[in-house]
């Protein structure tokens, strides 16, 4: 293994901890307790599940892999507030989606050549990308672990 | 810039940046507001605070730079859970130690030699890092990363 795999192994390693540590917080909530707030006047559980879906689906495009695999969720979990729309997607369908975006996710880092992880991602162009190479496909991958652990922080709380 | 450093600042600066998005945070809460719970029956944003103060000072050992530097905090915020303790440092004190721990931490990471940071923490044999070269001391950076990360999205909540 050359450097570049390694570093590329530890980064995909630990997404894919936090991908199964969200996935068991998820598996220990009901659907009737995901209908509940983190905290009085917060998101709900589903916003937060729904929200990551999104955030994960535009990861697709962002890594420059495909086009997003469901565009309805975007206008509902990330342009909009929890509670913007009277009718979401029921748990069951998110909890089903979670599992299938973050499966065809791993199925492209498996394939991407390694050496195209440290090219660009598709928001940065290609001269702002030859002053900052640190804006590549990997550093999206770093971002989006934190975000989901963040997230996770709070679903846990309806435990 | 060659891989090994590139990669080290990819971690680095992400670690920087999540310690400013903390700072942040803190910054714009009260000591009042730090005395409330996150949620009903969860811990209070004080706790939260020294947790993280007591677990970054625990990274020096671990990433073999030096002790503790605040040993008495351990007690309370890692090995207890909150409430544990009738008296607990104010929270104006644990705010000089936030910001003293990470600019210590940071001193070492900017004079620890690149290719150390992919050497073994203290907490793995010789033995068992020779089956296992991910758990270095850069990996215990991007756990910490992520551990820091899952509690700003729980102390966000008292704003």
């Amino acid at each position: 293994m050359n450097d570049q795999q390694f570093f590329v192994k530890m980064i995909l390693d630990n997404w894919q901890g936090q991908i199964n540590a969200m996935s068991i917080a998820l598996g220990k909530l009901s659907d009737e307790q995901l209908m509940n707030e983190i905290s009085p006047e917060r998101n709900r559980g589903i916003y937060l599940l729904g929200h990551l879906v999104a955030v994960h689906d535009l990861m697709l495009p962002l890594l420059r892999f495909e086009e997003v695999v469901y565009p309805d969720l975007q206008p509902i979990f990330v342009d909009a507030p929890d509670r913007a729309f009277e009718s979401i997607p029921p748990a069951e369908i998110l909890r089903a989606q979670w599992s299938a975006i973050n499966e065809r996710l791993l199925t492209h880092f498996n394939t991407l050549p390694i050496a195209d992880w440290f090219t660009r991602h598709a928001n940065v162009s290609d001269e702002d990308f030859a002053k900052e190479p640190k804006r590549n496909r990997l550093n999206v991958v770093i971002g989006r672990t934190s975000h989901l652990t963040y997230h996770r922080g709070q679903l846990i709380l309806l435990t």
